[in-house]
């Protein structure tokens, strides 16, 4: 049994886990939580479907699990919702915790390269790795062939390029907020610069925006909402979900990048839950599942 | 204007406000989140009830808006929800921020009556009266005359006795995990001992499970949930909702007083936002709201 129980709570009408386990690519404990659904209990081996959900800049598996309502919409439809964490904690490495942006906290789905961080920060092989192959191992009900993935902000950027860098393995894809071409933004430069250094083309290996040019495999529609008063999309220009949409034209997604820019909305998880039902409905199409 | 709008925040359908005011009762500035459901814009005068809110121990407005969802209930039905803080802040009184469960955060809606808390503590009149009247004021759609009331833990206690003390004022009740009869748990002897004196008669004022017994005025259902595994309950007895059936005996709230125990369910935000929709509709009903 790779993961220990922390705690399992009754919540709505499943149960959420919160587990912990040591990983072998980041070498340090890792917390998750998972949300089984009412289908669960009674469910036969391999029959219930997986969302994972990245989360954004600071969150840990708790902030959504809180927050972003996915757990009546994995009732209503009958998957399995995985929050992983956003970073390695605790791995001792110098100014890892200085920066609310980078580090801790900002683990942003990549394998670095980087001398400092290359031993313990591989986010993109654990989350898209280790964790899903020791969760199916440990609940053998959960059908991780049978997969979507969605995220907020820095974790919609995590989708976004999981999903890219992994045709076929993901069924379909969303995002909150995305940051969609993080090589053009200050985030992405931050993160991108200290994880993988300053050669570019390591960067694009990474980026929606350049992946999407690129990709060969099956082109669900991707759904993305995005907030008109989000500070990070109007103001600082962090999340660029035009660059993406301009990238796919000519490839298999063209016409199929669908960003929905919500009047008044911004970053926060207010703005998640306000359209977790959607993406909900968009994921179960593509796993298979109806109400 | 009373009331200063600190933010506005679009949410589901509808919007959340962030207020701040000086109170006369608590001669404190006091902050208080309102959602105005997606009824709201288009609505003519005094034509949306209100669903009041009394937050537990250590609550801001901001938990139970953040957790509890209530929005899309809200937006269901077509009522407002009203979401007080749980005491004066910054009054100044030695001691108040000692404790979690007595002092800034844990007012527990009564009028202080001894000497170090009467000016400041006087949360029973800041939420059923003052509060009511200057929002009703300045948010000229909503109805105050056609109010509900509900909370959690000290705010399912503070809702039992609002609704017991006020016949007639709201037109239906419930709540999570209710401190049902303050006078004979610990939390209740501090607060009620620290507030109002070691005189038991004025506690018994407030105290739902005393209050029952002499209750004349319409008698709609009181919609109780309880979880199980809830560790103030069953552990520590700070609860006691049977002591709140047993009193009910023989008064109009006979088999009336619906407590619902869940398996499983523990006291936090998890167990509060799985009953929401069912204690949604229990309100509605009573608000002559339908969907």
């Amino acid at each position: 049994m790779s993961f220990t129980t922390d705690s399992t709570i009754y919540t709505f009408e499943g149960k959420l886990l919160k587990l912990s386990h040591e990983s072998t690519e980041t070498k340090t404990k890792m917390e998750v939580n998972v949300y089984l659904p009412k289908q669960y209990d009674s469910a036969s081996s391999k029959s219930i479907p997986v969302l994972l959900y990245l989360s954004g800049l600071t969150c840990t598996p708790n902030n959504a699990s809180e927050k972003a309502f996915w757990q009546p919409q994995a009732d209503k439809y009958g998957f399995a919702v995985v929050f992983p964490d956003t970073s390695p904690r605790g791995a001792g490495i110098e100014g890892e915790d200085d920066s609310w942006d980078f580090g801790s906290g900002a683990g942003f789905y990549v394998d670095a390269t980087t001398e400092k961080f290359k031993t313990n920060y591989r986010m993109y092989s654990y989350v898209h790795g280790e964790l899903q192959t020791k969760l199916a191992e440990q609940f053998d009900k959960l059908d991780f062939d049978t997969i979507s993935i969605t995220g907020h902000s820095m974790g919609g950027y995590g989708a976004l390029s999981g999903f890219l860098q992994n045709p076929s393995k993901y069924k379909s894809v969303s995002a909150f907020a995305p940051i969609s071409n993080p090589s053009k933004c200050q985030w992405g430069e931050k993160n991108f610069g200290g994880y993988l250094g300053d050669d570019k083309s390591q960067w694009a290996k990474y980026d929606p925006t350049d992946l999407i040019k690129a990709y060969e495999g099956p082109s669900p529609e991707i759904l993305i909402h995005v907030g008109k008063a989000d500070p990070f999309y109007y103001r600082d220009h962090q999340l660029l979900p035009e660059n993406l949409v301009e990238a796919s034209k000519g490839t298999p997604f063209e016409g199929k990048v669908s960003v929905n820019y919500e009047e008044g909305f911004d970053h926060s998880y207010y703005f998640i839950s306000s359209f977790t039902a959607q993406h909900a409905a968009h994921h179960a199409k593509y796993l298979g599942l109806s109400n």
